[in-house]
Parts: structure tokens; sequence; C-alpha cells
């Protein structure tokens, strides 16, 4: 199953549709669930509607049905009360980590690394990200992410799983710039972390098909940067799957319906398959060549990140963001 | 106006109630918004509408009106979509850093301290709370909090201030054992920062009189542990006033209603007045005697965190929690 949100002048949450396999086609649903984040407080009731929505758009039988546009839609859930980002490909850690000078933690192969995000004010897929200062350096971070029913405290990694009832594409957009200063004060990412944007299309396992398994998603993410192709790594080379990362973070409280948590950066060690964010090229370029050529993102440039199944049919849609100067009231 | 939330079995925001001026009667207001959250996302509609229904009852006028009880209320917000804890009182940072071994960060004096916290699951003020692991070192942490309309990227500190409509008293429960592991990670505090607790009464600015100014509340944060006083110190002695907090954490991201701001554990230099989390307490008696006496929370242990005006009258109504030993399902 295919679910979205639709942009909405007053409704913070946007209206919940179900979209078509083909993501061609839609269908509102606001007679299930006021939005996606009600619909998943009350899974098991509305699960089975949704399911037969979206049985009947792909057989064509919704009168109410239209065609989708990829303007209209927010994030699937356009804020959420929990949102959570591990970073469990090593590769990426070892090279931002190397980048800023900073050693690699001890625990790294025994304890996911995990931050607690801003869940207030996602970006759309395609709204522009605004920059406030170049000299943040404004980075993209290409990630998948799931989002869970209620998990009770003290899950299980192989219990966790069962909690996740819908995976999505993520840009954690990320300011290099202010990281060092802001990890070194001890409290973790803040400004950081400006709001991130999820690819527009949330969709259950059976989506992903022998793609899902062992709780990773065995398929490439592909990432564009201003047109061309930026890298295409391998998503389920995660050291820890996403069980194990929703239990390190239910480990001391519950976590709500709607939590998401995310994958961290896509990221492998063959260098054939790119990068996923500007910080690891940057880094490969030192080590390499021991210059840096690749700048930061600047205002016009763009990012695109998709998924395809193994038919090449895009499985969320795209997140499509060009980076424009912040506007201040 | 003071505002509050009842606990219900299945609406998780809880039921919106206007709370009488003495905190003893209250009237439902679910006609005026579907709870808080929703009341304070249409602020400028809801505020003349619930200010009507607060005079009302202060005058004895509602028909409707009942005597509240502690134990029917929950957190006035059970869950926001962004919950941003400062560390505005310099004397605890120095202290519980000393506790740790861990340095003083160099912007100590020019740069707020903020961490990001989960708030998709609220305890209640009189909710247990619950004790995974005894070697975890649970610890209270008695704070104030603001609560904001829709704070624009890149505000002043002085306009951050007129964005400010609720304040609220928290127990921000933390656990000093995971602490010094999670911070050495590098991506702050997750699991060391279990579910907060707010004091059961939210006010706006006209309740706190002559003891609101300069962005801070100048009364004593009264603190009492396992039934004996344990600290009054003055919630006005923050370094950073909430101005500063907000306009920090709006630095790259707009801010959403509803976003919840606290202070940091209230803490004075003067050692009459006591502290409000058992970190000062025991780093104070291992610099003054060599010896740790006062252990962390135990099952069964009591806190008791209010605030008085200066007629002696309770303002945000009491957190009291007792620890509990955690239930795994």
């Amino acid at each position: 199953m295919k679910l979205a949100s639709l942009r909405h002048p007053t409704k913070r949450d946007g209206e919940l549709i179900v979209v078509s396999r083909d993501n061609k086609m839609a269908v509102k649903a606001g007679h299930v669930a006021g939005c996606l984040r009600e619909a998943i407080e009350s899974w098991s009731e509305s699960k089975p509607k949704l399911e037969k929505i979206f049985a009947d758009l792909n057989l064509g039988r919704c009168k109410e049905a239209f065609e989708l546009r990829a303007e209209t839609l927010h994030s699937p859930l356009p804020r959420s009360f929990q949102w959570a980002d591990g970073s469990a490909f090593l590769f990426h850690v070892k090279l931002v980590r190397q980048a800023r000078g900073a050693e690699m933690p001890p625990s790294l192969l025994t304890t996911p690394l995990i931050y607690q995000g801003g869940g207030d004010d996602f970006l759309a897929p395609t709204e522009n990200i605004p920059q406030v200062d170049f000299s943040h350096g404004t980075d993209f971070e290409g990630e998948v992410a799931v989002v869970v029913d209620d998990v009770p405290m003290g899950v299980t990694p192989e219990k966790a799983l069962d909690h996740i009832i819908l995976f999505m594409t993520v840009n954690d957009v990320s300011l290099r710039g202010l990281i060092p200063e802001e990890l070194a004060q001890g409290f973790g990412f803040f400004q950081s972390k400006p709001s991130s944007a999820f690819g527009p299309i949330a969709v259950t396992k059976d989506e992903l098909g022998g793609a899902y398994r062992g709780g990773r998603i065995h398929l490439p993410l592909l990432v564009t940067y201003n047109g061309e192709r930026f890298g295409d790594p391998d998503a389920g080379a995660m050291h820890f799957h996403f069980g194990q990362l929703i239990a390190h973070a239910a480990k001391t409280r519950n976590l709500r319906a709607g939590t998401i948590i995310g994958s961290g950066t896509v990221s492998n060690e063959d260098a054939t398959r790119g990068s996923s964010c500007l910080a690891e090229k940057r880094m490969l370029e030192k080590v390499q060549t021991g210059e840096i050529k690749t700048p930061f993102m600047k205002v016009g440039d763009s990012i695109r990140i998709e998924m395809k199944n193994e038919k090449g049919e895009s499985i969320f849609g795209a997140i499509d963001q060009t980076i424009v100067r912040a506007k201040f009231n």
C-alpha cells in the first residue's frame, strides 16, 4: 500500500491520500482518518480500510481518483512527535569523523548512534531548502527511514521489527560548518540539523517485495546532484538493522505511534557506488588528492533522491529540492 | 489564564480544560479546541474564547464547572512536536560537568546549550517514573519552560519574547549513569533522557504578575524530595533569558506552534538555596567532604516540584512523582 499527504493551507498535517502502485493516481481518504498521523495512531482500524481503497484505486474503480502531481505533496508526515535518526552505515561515520578530525566512538560496532531530531516542521519533498548562510556548509544526506506503531519500552530488536508499519526516504539536510562547534558543546545536533524532507510516498512492507529482509531495504538509493548521478549506494548495507535502531531508541522509554526512525546516510565502501552526501565525496577527494574540490551546496544547487524496485519503478516518488536564500520576516 | 489537560483513555492529547485562578475548579473547553495543542495552533482565535471561560469560571458562573483533582490531569501538552531543553543556569553546567569529569564548553557565556528532547510521550505530573535499571542513576531536574506560537527562522531574542504564550514547570528526568557514554559518542542525549513530566497547569504571562520580567520568572522553584525541602533556587537566575534560548533554537529553522523550550535545571550559586537535582548535591558533597553521600533515586523515592506566587499560592500545581520499577510487556 502507498500513502501520502497533500499540502494544505491550514491543515498542518496535510490531507491523507492513497496513491496507486504506479504513483500516477490518488484518492483522498479523509473519511478514514483526519491525516496520515491519525491513521497510524489507529492503524489496526485504518489499515484494512486504506488497503481496500488501494486495491480499488489500482483497479481503476475509484470515481474520485485524480492524477497525482508532485508539487501538491507534502512529506507523508508533515510533522512527527518523534524523529530519531540513526547512523547505521559505519563507512559514513568513519568518513565524516575523519573530515572533522573527530575520533571514532569506541562502541561503534556494538552501540547504534542515534540523534534526536526536530519533528515540528518538515519540508515538502519538492520544497526549496532555505539557506541561512553559505558558510554553514549546507549538505544533503540521502537516507531510508521507517515509521512505527506504539513501541513498548524495552522491546527486543527482533520484536521491534514487527512494529514497523511504513517505509520512507529522507533528505536529512545538514549544516556541516555548524557541526564541530555544536558537537563539541556536548549536547548533540541542533542548529546543524535544520528541517528534513521525506520522499512523497510512504509504503508498506509488501511494496518492497523481496528487497526488504533482515530489517534492511536491499536496494540502491539513487542520488542525483545538479542533474548528474552522484551515487547509488546499497541501502541494505546497514551495520545495525532497523529493529536494532528501534530497540536502542526504546531502551528507557516508549516510542509512540508515528515515530520516524532514520537509517543515517546511506554509504558503501565500494567507491564505484558514489555517495549520498557531499561530506563523503569531499573527504575522499582529500584522501586521494590532498585537495577538496567539491564545494558544499550553493543557491541554485539541486538534489534528487529516489529508490526504484527491481523492475525500475519508483517506490517512494522523488525528493527533488533546490537551495534558495532564506528569507527573514 | 490557566489551562490544563485531562487524561483520556483514547485521546492522546487529552481533553482541554480551563482551570480557575485558585486551581480548585475547572471546566471543559472541547468546544473551543480539540486539545491544548490545537488551541495553541489557532491561538489568536482560541485565546479570547478561553479567556472568557476563565473569567466566568473565576466568578463562579460556569454551570459545568467541577472540582479539580490532581490525579485526573496529564501534562498540559501530553505530547509536543518539539521539546527543546536549554541549560541556562551556568552553575548547574559547572557542577554536572565537574561531576562527570567533562570540560566546560569554551562558548559557555555566549552560546546557549540546548538539546533536542523527545516529545512523543510525556509523563503525567503525578505519574510514576518507571526505572529500567538502578545503575542508570535516575535523577530529577526541576525546571521552568515556555510554550511558543509559530516562531520564524532567524527571530531576534527580543522579538522571540513576544512568541511566548504559556509558562510551565518541568521534571526533566535524567539517567546520569548513561550520560557520559552517550555524550562521548557525540550525538547528544537519547537513552539518558527518558520521558519528562510537566506541572499540571500551563499559565499565561499575566498569572506571573511582576515576577516575569526580562524573559525570566523571578520566583523560587520549590523542590521537595521524599517529603523534605531539597531546594528553593531562584528561577530568575538564568544566564540566557527565554528569548535568547528561542532565538538560538530558531537560528536555522522555524519553530512551530506548541514547541516547548525549557530553562535547564534551576540552579543558584548560593548554597543556602539548595538544588533542584541530585547530581548537584552529590557534587557539592564531594567537593566539601570528599565523599558522595546522597544516592540517586531508588524505587519508592518521591519528588515534588512546585512554584508559588508572592502570596504563597501555587501557580502551576505540583509535579509529584514516585519511582517504580519499569514493567516490560
